[in-house]
């Protein structure tokens, strides 16, 4: 099995939570349903992306649209990045959040960008425990990675 | 005086609103300092999109970031696609919202949402609006697209 090493800001990333990975890019689970598409080069800004990579981050969140959508019987989708600290950003390193939506799923539809605002105030804490300590969520997140995984074969 | 023709949704667009264009895409002023970029076939979902317009979409997005980050003197940026009618879509166009973020512009990070949604429900109503008559404000998004548009020269 490859051995291939991703990081995400400060923070090395375990290739177990990784499910989809191409030359500039991965998709890693997060805070389920929610997953994050980052270029492999840890780049704070958007626009410090490449073409090469601006493209591939894209088309990396495209690739892997319509099997998630389906995996989550969802209908739509949010996609955002929060693209620097004065929009939200809280790990300096570009990433899209990626989230399944259905009818009914917040009872108005802005509350989904509170729940992201929590997740990524929740995601540089979560990235500063997991280094301090492996826990119960890290197995979690492998399991959904590899459920992911399966996708894509 | 070239005179490209562009569409939105069952929408006709009137060209003075948009600043920037390639091959698969355009850029229009919106609800100031939002511009929508789009692409230029009509796709109601970003799925729906080629490898090409996906590329091309977000290359022109890349493109005109630190122009207008510098113009609305800027130091953060919020993108996002409602992809569908579950994400708060109301028209059935992919379009990339982009807003220019500084310190302070909101109380809260996540009232932006408020706002982008808002906007989006605004949207329809406006260019519902915009066949009906023709109105001051048609002037006013001209004068700002010709300010974005010597951005680019």
């Amino acid at each position: 099995m490859e051995t291939e090493s991703f990081t995400f800001g400060p923070y090395k990333i375990d290739p177990r939570g990784v499910f989809y990975s191409t030359q500039f890019s991965y998709a890693m689970v997060n805070l389920r349903p929610l997953v994050l598409v980052c270029p492999r080069r840890v780049v704070k800004r958007f626009i410090d992306l490449t073409a090469d990579e601006t493209s591939d981050l894209w088309l990396t969140a495209h690739k892997i649209g319509p099997q998630l959508e389906s995996y989550h019987k969802a209908s739509s989708l949010t996609l955002n990045i929060q693209d620097g600290p004065q929009a939200g950003q809280t790990v300096p390193h570009v990433h899209i959040h990626r989230i399944p939506r259905k009818v009914g799923d917040f009872e108005k539809n802005d509350e989904i960008y509170d729940a992201i605002d929590a997740k990524e105030k929740a995601l540089k804490e979560k990235f500063d425990l997991d280094k301090e300590r492996k826990d119960r969520s890290l197995e979690e997140m492998a399991e959904e990675a590899d459920q992911y995984r399966k996708l894509f074969i």
